[in-house]
């Protein structure tokens, strides 16, 4: 079965597609437009497993189409990617009416999305994320970017896709880790706006990461549906779009603390940091503490980490981790705006966040 | 006397202000949402000559602001100067309620444009143009770019200014060649869609270009008038707006052939190119010869180039610039669109030119 969700967006709406095998029919949702130019952004190991397979499908469908094979790297998110990727497009003869598809997680994604943005001031993509965390999250919503000397993702557009293809066959290959963290996103969804999903993750989930099609794919489709409301309400995140942030500010200070390492996946991160969030939430009197510890215990259930001394290696410490919140991209004139609940599936913002609480959550 | 034109573009409509004097009254066109973080960015040169009065007009109106000085080179409109830039607009602690103020010709307003375009996603900016190119052309309509070792300006954004104050005054200081070469696209408006206007110009240009403050004034709104409107029915440049190519695929082609160099400026070439597009369409029948000579007569008088022999040095072979012509920006599917006229301020598109045609035209 495939599942159809619409992101409107007046003049730039599109569908996410979700289903098994959709790889095999990607000339149906490209459609003629796209034999003018096709160019498939791919990385090395990416390459490896389904390269193949979307080249032999767009043939099918008489889509001839060139790849550009990049590094596997975080540091392939640069400037200087940005400026390899965009050469070799227009070597490749790309022109306006062309289309960039991006196979591949979030870097490859960000990184397309942004070149296709930019290449003669805007050609078209699509997004064929291959990693969990990219088919419900990265690759939705227009955010591209690249990362640069001063932070992550501090250059970048709001450029939508022409479409999303999330093909749950390629999460096959996912090594579980990766999946985990990825379904940290799919968490979050139910954990800021909707408790009933939440009851549903917790009967389910499981099953769904380990083999269930049908469940894998609901959860990512109903993930899919929650961003697509909320980005079709606040496109450049003006208001609740930063609801989606939900565990973040913690993680990307976690991540920070961690060198973005391996150490720390970006899900892992957001893991702790929802858990955080809860408890914050919980010490503030905003949320019951029993919702803190439910949303504890279905990520721990899954394995994924809770709490700071789940990160391996050396603790990092309060008041590093708080001078990262501090410099975190959505600090507005130097105040932090915190994703604070009030309980499963209640999320809201607020900027009232005394630093003594802080530094508790931190510290315990 | 001041004068103010609406572009209007819904959600991203503004104003752009052209009079004597502006640049004292900056603030009144920021207004106080630009306090919270505001760069000019600049170049060097036009730095010594004007930047002192900015800094003190936006001190007058309490607006505190950094300037970030680039070196004045087509150099600068480069993946490195873009990343230099954002590093530094980054490092300036530029929010994304900040803004960038562009006081500068056309690299300045390109790169900064660009710049703010991607820097946190998207923050505002306002054009300074100190050039008559600039203030009548390139601040007009967002079209931003960076160069690439591909080709000029293939790297870029549609974002579009807050505002853009054109300050006359500030073109006191620019040296008669570049004044002249700016003039070029203000007898484009004119030969493209408004004859009315080209009459005016026959009378009263050359004065304004000598020192008449009201006739400047007059031709750069009215430039501006032109070029609003065009962009308002035609952001992305789907169809009209690629009139206001008028004489640029000749141009460019002259350009690509002299290297980019002080041989040519790029006025200078639009206005050989535009004697070039009427003179092909006479020889085609489309337009009357005495428009082609009415058109030529007129740029020679303000001592603008007019032919390809105008061109100090060895003279570019016909050749050459066909191929160089092939291979234009603007090309669709290697098919290249010509701007052709009717006769004064009738321009049309068409993809319809034979290759003989062209050649007579070039080695004319």
């Amino acid at each position: 079965m495939t599942e159809r969700i619409e992101v409107s967006l007046r003049e730039r709406s599109y569908s996410i597609h979700v289903g098994a095998g959709l790889v095999a029919r990607v000339g149906e949702f490209i459609g003629p437009r796209g034999q003018s130019g096709v160019a498939v952004v791919t990385d090395r190991n990416v390459a490896a497993l389904h390269l193949d397979r979307l080249l032999t499908s767009l043939q099918a469908s008489n889509i001839a189409a060139r790849a550009i094979v990049l590094e596997p790297s975080e540091e392939t998110k640069s400037f200087r990617g940005l400026e390899q990727l965009t050469d070799e497009l227009l070597a490749a003869g790309i022109e306006r009416d062309g289309i960039v598809l991006a196979l591949g997680g979030g870097v490859i994604g960000d990184l397309a999305g942004f070149a296709a943005g930019v290449l003669k001031r805007g050609i078209d993509y699509v997004q064929l994320p291959t990693t969990l965390l990219a088919q419900v999250d990265s690759s939705v919503g227009g955010k591209t970017a690249i990362n640069t000397t001063k932070g992550k993702n501090l250059v970048g557009l709001f450029h939508q896709p022409k479409a999303v293809i999330a093909d749950t066959e390629l999460l096959d290959t996912l090594p579980r880790r990766e999946l985990l963290a990825g379904y940290a996103e799919v968490v979050k969804y139910g954990a800021l706006g909707d408790a009933g999903f939440f009851d549903w993750l917790e009967l389910y989930a499981l099953a769904g990461l380990d083999g269930n099609a049908a469940y894998l794919e609901r959860m990512i489709a109903h993930s899919c549906r929650i961003k697509a409301d909320v980005v079709g309400r606040d496109e450049r995140e003006a208001g609740d779009r930063a609801l989606l942030n939900l565990g973040h500010t913690f993680g990307h200070a976690l991540e920070t603390a961690t060198g973005y390492s391996a150490r720390l996946l970006h899900g892992e991160a957001v893991s702790i940091g929802m858990v955080l969030a809860f408890r914050l939430s919980a010490q503030l009197g905003f949320a019951p503490a029993s919702d803190a510890q439910r949303l504890e215990e279905h990520l721990r259930r899954v394995s994924l980490p809770v709490s700071i001394d789940d990160i391996p290696g050396q603790r990092p410490d309060a008041h590093t981790l708080l001078s990262h919140m501090m410099h975190d991209k959505k600090s507005k004139q130097g105040q932090l705006i915190f994703i604070l609940a009030r309980g499963i599936g209640k999320a809201f913002t607020t900027a009232d966040v005394p630093a003594g609480a802080l530094e508790n959550i931190l510290s315990a």
